[in-house]
């Protein structure tokens, strides 16, 4: 006979659900209604039970969403260390980070993939694609013959003006005619470095940094310096500062100040200004990514563009990784190398096509992106918070993860001595991608670092995907 | 009392028509059976006439598709002659292509336009919107998945299979694999430059050649070498030759072998086969441009790609010219460069869109799209022989003038001393514009010259234009 209240009973009841996965970790549990009306108890009875999970930090209230799975209390890991600063800079000699690249991706397709923690954009289906139709079948019946038009310079006037107002949200206040349309952020930072420096200069880079990046820099022939960056507070001011000082020909600093590529990070608002008065005072240029941004999950924070009054900061952004990851719609605000980006992206590739920017203009006219938008942060917070809490369970000792506040990027330091290449092709051969940290940099630094990306519906499946994961890791490191 | 046999009457009668211009150059006579239904005159009656004006020179029969009229035989402008080829060829040493076509750009804008021969684009009018817009419905239809999913690399699969189904025009028998899809042939230039040469090293081209290409040279750090060019029979290959043997650093050639711009002239195919044996002997890269090619009154010419066996050739072109000006669809094959171009596609901009892709494929499959290049065609060459003769007729004595076997180009020499920027200028503020051919070059040796294009529908509006525009040109040249 069971001589338990019915409210201990219940929270018991869930207890068992969090601690099996049937609840995971960042879900939300079912409303205080569900339980009345599931287990026939009184709404009294019913807020005991979160009450008791919550005082047994299981679950925790969030205002006006309800409860929530806590990731357990069990193992944490440790956050990835500092970088020294005063550890000397190298300025990248190693050239070839293409091939890195490339066999990276040829050996990816080698091997079919069961859990893809390797690929940074979430699933199509994370993504409002019927609603994108609606809005370009809109754009078809209304303004199709700018299909057979003229391109209008810089990008559609409808487009930027939206693009200039949710610009807003971020706290940029600038005018549509100060913005260009490019194809994607990619184009937008080739753009931004062909303005601003000539083949053989150098750029300074945080460290670690998106590969792509490091592309960009190699195959317009310039030089990257990568400056150490915290996983928690960003690119080392101090550290940049010295390279400044001590390194010529330094052109301009690239940085993602929000949910940075692969740590995941956000810059203080007080180093983001910091970093600006810097450059200013240098006349070096501030190249601002904010292609994350948008996904923290407390919403976009601020761009270093805020505080720039003097032009110093070419701000790049897109479309891609919040909103449709095929139509390759980014944007750049170009500051005082405004007229200098324009004339390269006329050279370059003249205007983007004027459909989708419509399309697009339409969409994001509407509250439906904002509740997009809202959805997105939370299911990526979610999938990471679920992630990350596998790692620590299944990881070996010494493992030590960077807990960003938004996004879908987790970085990982392996024990040392554990070399992550061989984690990630042993890893492909389970079936299962990663991105090895010797991505992230032109140098050594990262080899025993992993990136993972939290992109997929979690369950039992990821859970399982990540026990493994663990087993290789600690395979490697013996 | 009429004592004149009846089919001389008739043939008096469409004689006046023509000498009136209600009939134009080029414009295609009513049919035998309309002539029989209108004037109630027998089918032989109506064959006499059609023999008499063939006779008198005013039309031409064309096999399996009647009678058109043929220019005036009134004024005949002299042919522009070839370049003196001992000249010696001067390295571009000049700077500032982009000041001069952003002046160019700016002056057009200061003044309204009634009668535009300066853009290289027919009138929307001109391309079929309507079906394509059906296609993009279509396609929104039954792949919108892919605007939120990953944009395949190198270019959608379905529309590198037409690309290089419909590349049997013009006698290429490439693989699907073997094209890189980019936006517009503009990116395609650039990717081939920046895969066969660095910064400083120096490129071929025609002389006259189209500004956006002198652009994407200087834009890219490179020396345009300009090798004269007959308006006749394209580049001069033995001043190629010349030049490779007396100047250094020479890594590509970019030659418009159908359909040049500005001058209008196709190569002749022994010329195109001379040409690439000497770019395979000399090791350096023939980029070849056909942007134009399908214009052709006769319909596309053999690429030089055609005889192209050791991937020495990079074939740019786009669907900018014949299909829809602001769709941006163009593409490569890079021969022994593709990896390469791939490369710097994928670091420049990643792959293109996909929907846009798939719409145009669907377009391109159908004989619509064959049907609409005839109607382009035919147009363009009614417009081109229209705008040829009213110049002939209203410029001054001196005035010579290519006349190219297609598209909407055509290239006039202005008699000696006539300043063609003062023409441009004095043109835009009668309402007219026109290329000056200061644009075509770095150096001054087209400054009394001008480039008309003609995609606007012709009418009494056109011969009123071109009369003022030889006013002007009579005027300045005083």
């Amino acid at each position: 006979m069971d001589t338990q209240p019915l409210y201990q009973r219940l929270a018991d009841y869930y207890r068992r659900a969090i601690q099996s996965g049937a609840l995971a970790p960042a879900q939300r549990m079912p409303s205080v209604r569900t339980m009345v009306r599931t287990h026939h108890v009184s709404l009294t009875t019913a807020l005991q039970v979160c009450r008791r999970l919550e005082d047994d930090g299981l679950v925790e209230a969030r205002p006006r969403s309800g409860y929530f799975v806590r990731p357990p209390a069990g193992p944490r890991l440790a956050p990835v260390p500092d970088p020294d600063i005063a550890r000397p800079i190298d300025t990248a000699q190693y050239e070839g980070i293409h091939d890195r690249v490339s066999r990276f991706v040829t050996l990816c397709e080698s091997e079919p993939c069961s859990a893809n923690f390797a690929l940074a954009a979430a699933p199509p289906a994370s993504y409002p694609h019927a609603a994108l139709r609606q809005s370009m079948m809109r754009a078809l019946r209304m303004h199709s013959e700018q299909m057979v038009g003229r391109a209008p310079p810089q990008g559609h006037p409808q487009f930027r003006a939206l693009l200039a107002r949710r610009a807003l949200d971020c706290g940029i206040n600038a005018g549509a005619d100060e913005l260009l349309v490019t194809h994607g952020c990619i184009e937008a930072l080739n753009l931004a470095l062909r303005a601003v420096a000539r083949p053989g200069d150098t750029i300074a880079v945080e460290s670690p940094t998106y590969f792509g990046l490091l592309q960009i820099i190699e195959s317009l022939g310039m030089r990257a310096l990568e400056i150490p960056t915290s996983p928690q507070r960003g690119i080392s001011i101090e550290a940049l500062e010295l390279a400044l000082r001590t390194q010529p020909g330094i052109r301009a600093v690239v940085v993602v100040p929000n949910l940075q590529n692969p740590l995941g990070c956000i810059m203080a608002d007080e180093d983001k200004q910091r970093l600006l008065r810097l450059c200013h005072a240098q006349q070096i240029a501030l190249i601002e990514d904010d292609t994350y941004g948008a996904l923290a999950d407390d919403g976009p924070g601020l761009a270093i563009k805020h505080w720039d009054r003097h032009g110093d900061v070419i701000y790049c952004a897109s479309l891609h990784k919040t909103l449709a990851p095929a139509m390759r719609l980014g944007w750049t605000l170009g500051g005082r190398w405004h007229d200098r980006m324009a004339m390269f992206k006329f050279a370059q590739s003249r205007p983007n096509e004027p459909m989708a920017q419509i399309a697009v203009a339409d969409y994001m006219a509407t509250k439906a992106y904002d509740r997009h938008l809202a959805r997105l942060r939370h299911q990526l917070r979610q999938q990471r918070l679920y992630v990350a809490d596998a790692v620590a369970r299944h990881f070996p000792a010494g493992t030590r993860l960077a807990q960003p506040p938004g996004g879908m990027l987790l970085w990982l330091e392996l024990p040392e001595g554990t070399p992550g290449m061989t984690v990630f092709e042993e890893a492909l051969r389970a079936g299962i991608r990663v991105a090895p940290g010797a991505m992230f940099s032109n140098s050594a630094r990262y080899d025993h670092f992993l990136r993972l990306s939290c992109t997929e519906p979690v369950g039992a499946a990821t859970d399982a995907a990540v026990r493994r994961l663990g087993e290789i890791v600690s395979a490697c490191g013996k």
